[in-house]
């Protein structure tokens, strides 16, 4: 596994040199996909071309789930998958230059092994698994110890907030503040570090399976808004926060009353 | 004024280091203002005193509007003011370790002359003013070209989104994505840096000071979001936008149709 994840540091690491190199020579083309506001660019292919190709070398009989290029859906979770998100925070990347992130998740029959997310810009590189448990860079990450929901900041997504579905207005409300990054790779670090009492929006599986085998290294629990386990298939409403507070936010996003 | 521009950055730079060290050291005494989220600790309070001590010594007959520590008001905006936000976004301080600034505005007569913000962990030092320019730490910082509201990221307050005062849903769905990072000096120089195509918030003074000043260097507009001058007393919704997308967001806000 050792060789696997320096290998696979290396390759992020790598394609982040070539973000870095893009945004100063300002070459990026830009496309939409779904919506105006849901923006793909040569990077993000280049990237998980990149990053396919390094890892298909390594491991000839890899499953590769990704989010350009039709590697979007996969027959069955069984064997080794590697889920990429070649830049997740592409309007970042375009429209901030900063807060976007490099992800690999990757999972054997569907349970979580090891996750990489790399910021490129901060140059802050969270991998780990449960086997292994959480480093930032070099440094060993503790489990963070954030009471309660009323402890913490909550990241949302705006759509979900201002719509105020699963009560998350009121979630918000009983936190310290609500802040939105536009991408989950900085949310679900500030998660593991503790910046973060949970994390709620809307996913793919290539927006949180990096970051979900890192949060299951440290204990933390994820599921849809339902409290039923992500399909790792469809964009769902998603919902990660440590265990008690994971209980505490469940009950008032599924509280008839309010 | 240029004596006073790198005493002032020298003063700055100097206060951001022993913040750094406390976090690091992780000694910081918290406490609540007017409500559990409104958090001030010892930092806020000898970061001020620090930087009030400076300025006094500099120039005796600076007049000091502060947000701590009873200097939160003042009787006129007569003669060369000092407005100081010793850190700004303090729950990010305490909760993130970083996404703080310091900010320091100055004002003759209520003319805006210079201000500095300093994103402390970034390192990032923005200032300027009308009559020399804006400066990203020694960089000069070109005027952004955002076309118009749908081009870009807009930073919103909370709050204000969720209860959508002054149509703020609609507003932020007509640009690319809404923001929220928790500190006014954070938004306002990605504003300066073409990061974000508006800033909608609830500000005091020590909030906007600093950043009012580099905006104006910059030809962009500011106001209560009714289009009125800002006071530099009470604390008031905010915008701050390039001129022609500050007229394009005000008739949003104040269209009586919606």
């Amino acid at each position: 596994m050792q060789i696997l994840i320096n290998e696979m540091k290396h390759w992020m690491i790598e394609a982040g040199e070539r973000l870095k190199t893009a945004l100063a020579q300002e070459v990026l083309e830009i496309d939409t996909k779904s919506s105006r506001t849901d923006l793909v660019t040569n990077l993000d292919k280049q990237t998980q071309e990149f990053l396919v190709e390094r890892i298909l070398a390594f491991d000839e009989t890899a499953n590769i789930l990704a989010e350009e290029n039709g590697k979007h859906a996969l027959e069955s979770l069984d064997g080794r998958v590697y889920v990429i998100d070649p830049i997740d925070g592409t309007m970042n990347f375009v429209l901030e230059g900063e807060n976007f992130c490099i992800m690999v998740g990757i999972y054997d029959d569907g349970q979580p092994v090891l996750g990489f997310i790399y910021n490129v810009m901060k140059e802050e590189f969270l991998w780990g698994g449960p086997s292994i448990g959480v480093y930032l860079n070099q440094d060993r990450v503790k489990i963070p110890t954030i009471p309660s929901l009323s402890a913490g900041l909550i990241g949302m997504n705006c759509v979900m907030y201002a719509k105020n579905v699963y009560h998350m207005q009121e979630i918000g409300h009983r936190s310290m503040g609500v802040r939105m990054s536009g991408c989950a790779g900085v949310e679900l670090a500030h998660m593991a570090l503790g910046r973060r009492v949970a994390y709620i929006s809307n996913l793919s599986p290539w927006d949180y399976a990096a970051g979900g085998a890192i949060l299951a290294a440290l204990g933390m629990k994820m599921s849809n808004l339902n409290g039923e386990s992500l399909n790792f298939k469809d964009r769902e409403y998603f919902l990660a926060a440590p265990a008690a507070i994971y209980d505490e936010i469940l009950e008032i996003a599924l509280n008839p009353e309010k």
